[in-house]
């Protein structure tokens, strides 16, 4: 049995609050479970050193958790002076995945900047960022569009993420952090409205899998992703 | 005539929800007017180095701003590599603030360290952090107290702060942003529930202050501090 | 047409020199095509902190890549101050990878310490590394036994690693870095001499994937690991 | 008691030797008891890029200890990588006192750079500090309008600092290291020569103080201050 | 006697590959005995911010060790976030001993940068360094002439270095690290085709020496010198 | 003509005021013409890590420039988070000079610290530097004889150094600033009371040396050691 009785095909209790903050051009609390994750939307009038006067823009990420979002305490990284290999892996998953689904030469020559700042963290974090920044991302591209800033949406699809993984031999959706430690495979799958793969990251944690394992969790990623897409339409009000 | 017709002696609308965040001993996020900030309590069982062997317990803060809990995008901090000047100022007031009302002898070998997250800033961010971390700090000491892990309850007093300042030469009370930006000369005072001063921080910025208009903020930040000492008790329960 | 020439399901000519630097207690520079990389192996006495008095060892990885191993100069790292997430990335999936196949108890409290430094870079730079550094642990192992360090072999299996891409549409095994950069999505496949899968690590660059061509690039891998498997082998006079 | 038999109203011996190094457009030595502070001024060509083009100047200032100033040897904070957090708050409190009396469009597009590093201390080094870059800061500026670079003087008024503090409840001036190590609570107070408060910076270390043990401080500093102003035209030969 | 049987004034077998990597614009395996070093010069079209618009180049070089290089496992720099005053001042003599060969008009607006990695050590990398990094520079200066990119050679001379000692009294050329580990005064010597001198280095480390000691050293150092010259011709074919 | 009509062969004007800092247990501020450096010595009760235990001592140095000692300002090294090359260099020379006439043996389990701060430099700081501390030295060193902590002297010989160079061709003993920039080869000469070399840094600036010029640098060296000697036994009332 799962935690709380859930299903291996259930995802967690998932919410996504939009304006959550006034500043930032797009604001989602996502929360997917206990695990919460505020996701802000910058659009900013400028782009790397490598895009200058190309015609485009750049879609780009950070990641963060608060110290005290997990169990025990964590060493704040601004104090430590430099952010952690885990930090730097996840904020460059969240920036690849976004672009995935943008058309950069249709944002202009400005950057669309995606702050990921769990507030609580309970398993699935760098899932329910990548879930929430594009809907952050989504709000203020709209913004841009009623100002006129930009006439053709750049957003070409939505994008997802959800972990699988095995749990005692089993193929379960969504882990929290209790099975996340304790599970042999975890998977974290990133798709498309269109049902393609933009990233597909699986690592053995203490026991390998084979051929018909991993299709066994990519099925199980598909429904999951299913509903996370319909969930982004509600917060958007579509 | 003020932001939203606010009278020169009036707070800012205050909240404190308590239990915001589920890990920490204790979790409050204090919304003082757009100024969200979550104050977590943690409760370590250790002592930093010097006080090693010593028999008694440290009292310390973390401070820190999200990227975008400002009107324009700041640099995240983690991402820096360093902590600014301004961070480190404000989390050593926070962390003497609180050590002025402990009795750090009771507290026993441990640490409770407070991390003041602004997920929202619009202006008094320090001031709202130390009023926030005391009513954490108290959970987390009510926690140790209910476990029986302390006998005798280590916090001797209450503590808030509040800033004043000078708007175009009138005397002002929580001021916000836009006040603060515009303001000749701001104070931050944080007090115990005995009325005694902890700390007086005023700063002239553009326009110096004599020792009359030095009496008005002192008294204008009397009257604010009663008004945040009887809040912090109704977040308590009592 | 491939370069030179190259079939779809063809690695690149791949030689593993063993001892080739003669300090480390295991020494292999794996050359795959243009890709040069030296793998170190270092028995080091000691644990990380974490696992101090647990009666068990640890097995970790650093990755560097010389400054002029790439077509143009990059920065060397030591001179930044600091390794790119892109450097943390491969050093922590290098290390992930081995342990995947080793009993860390049989090991005793001591570290195998991996250093992958590549020399020349052309594409496919962590795939070798992992290959490489399979060898390199192995003649280190090889070593603490014939001493009597151990009585046990610490390892349970070989593992390898290859990159599979569709290149305007086909999918190829074992990229080059010309074709790695052309390439609409890649993935980098770690399996052991079992066949099972230890990470599977796909990334839409540009195009995304659908189920199909996920299911014939991971063919593909499968054919190039057993290829390398053997190439392991041989490389240990087995 | 005080150490030497000082009176609480009565400052050390205070000296100020102007011309103590040959390069630095404003130079002097502030020695304020066994507290040894060398105060240089630079007139640098630029501003920082916040203010560039916007037709004004900018004064900022730089605070360091040589690691012997101290009783015991101090960490060399360049060694270790790092300005503490003490540092900055202090070179930040510098840097506001002195703009607190600068016309800043008066200086035009270049920058005043004070450098206040401790060669000795023993109590009061950023009060000496504020009130050594003074007098530095006048004689570069001097020197600017000597050479026609300037034709008006930027500098408005004189800006001194003095500390005050309860020892053993006994308000006293100027507190040495004993002193200020033993004492319940300190103040450090900047003011112009017009009298007016520039810094109020009261902080109870231990003890706690009312409002009429802060007016006794205040007015104890109001005659230090005075004192450093007269001493300040005395070493300008006014 | 020394190790293997060496005269005194014998150099270690020395080869130089050239070519060893491909992408750099000079490679260069220099193999001094078990001490082995890869030089690549790369050429790049710019300056320092010092020399920009002045008509004229830069030569300059870093240094770095692979972590296995050494008998036991030396910290990786990148990793440690800084380089140790060892190799700073390592790479500044090898870029200061390449420039005094140099004409910097010459060269044009651009930039030779040698990269100097020491593979495997056993004492002399940074004699290694400096020879084997002319013979890369000359490699790449040459690709410059007959691109027709530079008209006239820039390189004035050539320069190698070599190591002197005194090892239990007697002086000795070329130590190895167990000769230099236990020798008591050591020495490294930069010298031109032309018989100058470029560097004279000598350090007493546990024995000082006196001007005759000096001068047989400086002896020995020519000798070896004129063979190290002879050796970096026949490596260019010339 | 050298500046201030100054002979090829002779010293600027030094003086070493001993005291000039009170809480070191050595204090000597030297100034050499308008290069003033304050050597300081610690007496630290510990031994760094690879010493534990071996009942021995050591001694270490380190140096700093304030950043308006020189002509124009330089950085401040702690704001920029590192010790430049050219400083780590210098710290390094100056802690090999001086452990060259110790017998660390005789000093027990702690450190002698030196810290060298240039308060003024007009060339030849790193030279002042080995000369002064070595005075600071042998004061803290006298301390420790006279309190009883040691019963025999560890310091086995004076140590002092100079600079010499080719100026237009002609070699001169200790370059101020204006030489020292403008000269084709210059030295840097440490050597014992008894005349012993303990370092010879010899380096091409724009112009190589024969062994003639070595020669006769050699000797102007040794002329100005003889008075500096001198004057450290003056400076210690011997």
């Amino acid at each position: 049995m799962r935690p709380a009785g859930r299903a291996v095909h259930a995802l967690r209790p998932l919410t996504m609050e939009v304006g959550y903050t006034r500043h930032a051009e797009g604001s989602v609390l996502i929360r997917a479970g206990d695990t919460h994750v505020l996701c802000n939307a910058s659009i900013l009038e400028k782009v790397p050193p490598f895009l200058k006067g190309k015609g485009q823009g750049w879609v780009t990420a950070e990641y963060g958790m608060l110290p005290r979002s997990t169990h025990t305490r964590s060493d704040r990284e601004a104090a430590r002076g430099k952010q952690s290999g885990r930090t730097q892996e996840i904020q460059r998953l969240i920036g690849r995945s976004l672009r995935a689904v943008f058309d950069l030469s249709a944002l202009g020559e400005r950057s669309l900047q995606l702050d990921c700042d769990v507030l609580q963290a309970d398993g699935g974090t760098r899932c329910a960022s990548i879930t929430g920044a594009w809907v952050a991302a989504a709000i203020a591209v709209q913004g841009l569009m009623e100002r006129g800033v930009l006439s053709s949406n750049p957003i070409l699809d939505q994008v997802a993420a959800v972990s699988v993984g095995l749990v005692n031999g089993t193929a379960v959706l969504d882990l929290d952090y209790e099975e996340d430690a304790g599970c042999g495979a975890d998977m974290n799958i990133v798709m498309t409205g269109a049902g393609q793969f933009v990233e597909v990251q699986g690592t053995a944690e203490g026991q390998t899998f084979d051929r018909a394992q991993l299709n066994t969790l990519l099925q199980l990623a598909e429904g999951g992703i299913t509903q996370l897409l319909a969930l982004q339409k509600q917060a958007l009000g579509q």
